[in-house]
């Protein structure tokens, strides 16, 4: 006998008193599969309310599975699967659920290299854009393995025009962030064994490869950039470029050093360049430098790009031009990999495209990180004895050079003290290389205006 | 000068013509960099309108980046960066979009036995859920790399309740389907180079450790299951397997095989199982069968799951329980690996999770699972003299294994021009091993109950 008691003064329902109190009887075992429910009369009429309440209560009990009826019989429980570890003996064994460590530093001036710009981010918008593709209900069946065809056209065409990007739909490769791009493409060049990198560079890429059994080739950035010479001098087939913004340092690989490249790219069979465009979507002065891919009719440039600083890091969206002759061997090696980005995602930054909002965003934000990437630039050149400035104009951060010879780990430190988050350009070489002088990575995406200010302020006078 | 005429028997508003042409010839190169632009004041007196649509179309092209203004100087064009390939070229180079192709098949009765059931999806709830995730402006910044600790939390209790899988949060991982962590699975173990497998198996699975350059053991399912002693002489020391539910036979490895196999895994160091948990879910007879994770205090089973099944394989969504001991070796083997997954995604499934909406779903969705479920099995066995079936009452297929001695590929191409999609149980099979008789996959999960019906009697009566 279900006997229980309403509470007549609480903001809940009495159905949903109903509810929730069978609910959890089923829950916890104490009602079991195949245990009659009283009828809805009897219920009623015991707990001196009437039968609509327990109708609806009953109902929804039906709807969610939780009770199943036998015409002209009545209500039964349904089989629960879980009823098991349900109960008292969930407070013993239930699992410890401690937090994995965070850096939840709060930065009072986050100069943060990786980090976007997301209070311009334009919500509106993409709430707009997510509830039509949700309305639209086609985002649940399994979808094309290879990534939605919609969105794939959408980067292709964003590429052609930005970057000078040429290819056909089939090149592309849709992604879950970059990493998961250089996964596929440890497995596609895994005889290789070997790959070059620069030196300063990515290291996370470096770590990826590394993972897949690669032996990573640091080769230092010269002033024009890697040569021809030294890849044939360390007998390397695979090499990862940033050329038009090198990460970290800023450079732009010239023209004729591009040429020299793809030239010794074409003269070995089995020689790629791996052009990660990373933050190609900000220039602040001159003409945007195309894409090496743009120069290369052959066939020896894999061009990768992200949404990360075009519009968010937590998209974890990416995708890759694989020349044509790669397709063939990309299906055979990697054809087991379905798209990992689930297709509400996909859909969205799709409609968010080809609505326009993509490009709008991305000029507005444009001016935006200029404005931030002026005022830090003005900031640190009132202070031409204590820094020197690198890789401006481009990007998201600056690299300053500190003049004075101070040990690198104790400005660090004074800057955490500060609430100043504070890259060193030492993190981004592998082999241990002695810079002559202590050089930082600001980033200007995040802070505000006057957080620049005073954050550059703080670290010229008092800590640099 | 900017001449141009407006329409004044468009329904475009007029300050939305202004903009949009100032944009265009902004776009196509024809105003450029530094141009300054008329005063609001001279092209309202040039168009012979009043100023506030001038005034609205600059904010405008303001907002958006095209423009710039000059305190008491006036407007000027703002630079952007894919003009070059705009305009007369685009035509003639503009990359090809030949369309991929699909199997656009419209099925009449869908038996594939991948798919799930999406007229049941709780659209309205999921719409809730993410705009209220959307609201919450939280789901931009990079957050944790290893994954939302809300959603973690979520899935480490639902897996104790539903499964008895018991972990601590340090030891889930999150990834962009059962492909991705599989890839996780094979930097880890690289050096293993051998991996067990039940055939028939998961074809994916063995094609993602192969990608890998693993050597697939194919051990041939017996009455038992696989055995310890098959893992002993084949020397190997990781095995994958489908415990609660076969894939594809749909058998149950009973409770003294798993025992005597998680007693090979403790005889050595190194030995593993890797426990694909596939559609756990859905059980329609007697007593759920806990994880194999759940016997094993030792910690040398990866437990793995996904929510394809149980939500949508479009989500692309899996998650893994790594043993403790495994912890430290996979941070430092695979610790460069962000989470794959969008953390809107993280954050709406995390979210329908707490709020209790996932078993509920589930709850109703074992419920008219089983329905189907039953509507097939009672077709199927009107049909004595012409089927056998197997694997019923659980997960979202059964097996009917064709009586009479007819050639596969025939029947499945008699089915196909009846509007049928059948999935032939050979394909599973990588060693090609002759079935004593044909048969097949029948999916439940995404027809209604009348094209269930209609099928199946279809394929009794006319084909199989």
């Amino acid at each position: 006998m279900l006997v229980f008691s309403l509470d007549n003064q609480s903001n809940k329902p009495l159905y949903q008193q109903i509810y929730e109190h069978i609910k959890q009887e089923i829950m916890k075992g104490r009602l079991s599969y195949g245990e009659k429910l009283p009828s809805a009369r009897e219920l009623a009429s015991t707990l001196l309310i009437s039968r609509n309440p327990v109708d609806t209560a009953y109902e929804q009990l039906m709807a969610e599975g939780y009770v199943y009826s036998l015409p002209q019989k009545g209500y039964y429980v349904n089989e629960i699967t879980y009823i098991k570890e349900y109960g008292q003996e969930e407070e013993k064994n239930s699992p410890c659920f401690e937090e994995r460590e965070e850096s939840s530093q709060q930065w009072k001036y986050n100069f943060n290299p990786d980090e976007v710009d997301y209070s311009h981010f334009p919500y509106s918008t993409f709430r707009s854009v997510t509830r039509s593709v949700l309305e639209q209900r086609d985002f649940l069946s399994s979808g094309n393995p290879k990534g939605e065809q919609e969105l794939c056209k959408e980067v292709a065409k964003y590429l052609y025009r930005s970057r000078g990007v040429q290819c056909e739909l089939s090149q592309i490769v849709m992604g879950a962030g970059i990493g998961y791009l250089l996964q596929l493409l440890s497995v596609l060049f895994r005889s290789k064994k070997r790959i070059a990198f620069e030196e300063p560079g990515y290291v996370r890429a470096k770590g990826i490869f590394s993972s897949y059994g690669f032996e990573i080739v640091n080769l230092p950035i010269q002033r024009e950039g890697i040569t021809p010479e030294i890849l044939e001098r360390e007998g390397v087939e695979l090499c990862y470029l940033t050329p038009s913004h090198q990460f970290p340092l800023g450079t732009v690989l010239a023209a004729p050093e591009r040429q020299r490249l793809l030239q010794w790219a074409r003269e070995k069979e089995g020689r790629y360049l791996i052009e990660d465009d990373h933050d190609s979507e900000y220039r602040y002065k001159g003409k945007p430098i195309p894409a090496m891919q743009s120069l290369d009719p052959k066939g020896k440039v894999i061009y990768i790009g992200t949404f990360s600083k075009a519009l968010t890091p937590a998209l974890r969206l990416g995708y890759m031009v694989l020349p044509k002759e790669l397709i063939p061997m990309f299906h055979r090696d990697c054809g087991v990999y379905n798209c990992p980005v689930s297709r509400l995602d996909q859909q969205i930054i799709a409609s968010f495209m080809r609505e326009g909002y993509f490009e709008k965003h991305l000029n507005r934000m444009r001016k935006i990180y200029k404005e931030k990437h002026d005022i830090m630039l003005n900031m640190l050149q009132k202070y031409p004895e204590k820094v020197k400035v690198h890789g401006d104009y481009a990007g998201l951060y600056v690299i300053a050079e500190v003049l004075k010879r101070r040990n690198e780990q104790d400005m660090v430190n004074e800057a955490t003290l500060a609430g100043i988050c504070l890259r060193p350009l030492s993190a981004y070489y592998q082999d241990s290389v002695l810079l002559k002088k202590p050089a930082f990575l600001l980033g200007f995406a995040l802070p505000d205006k006057e957080q620049i200010q005073k954050g550059v302020s703080i670290l010229c006078e008092e800590i640099f």
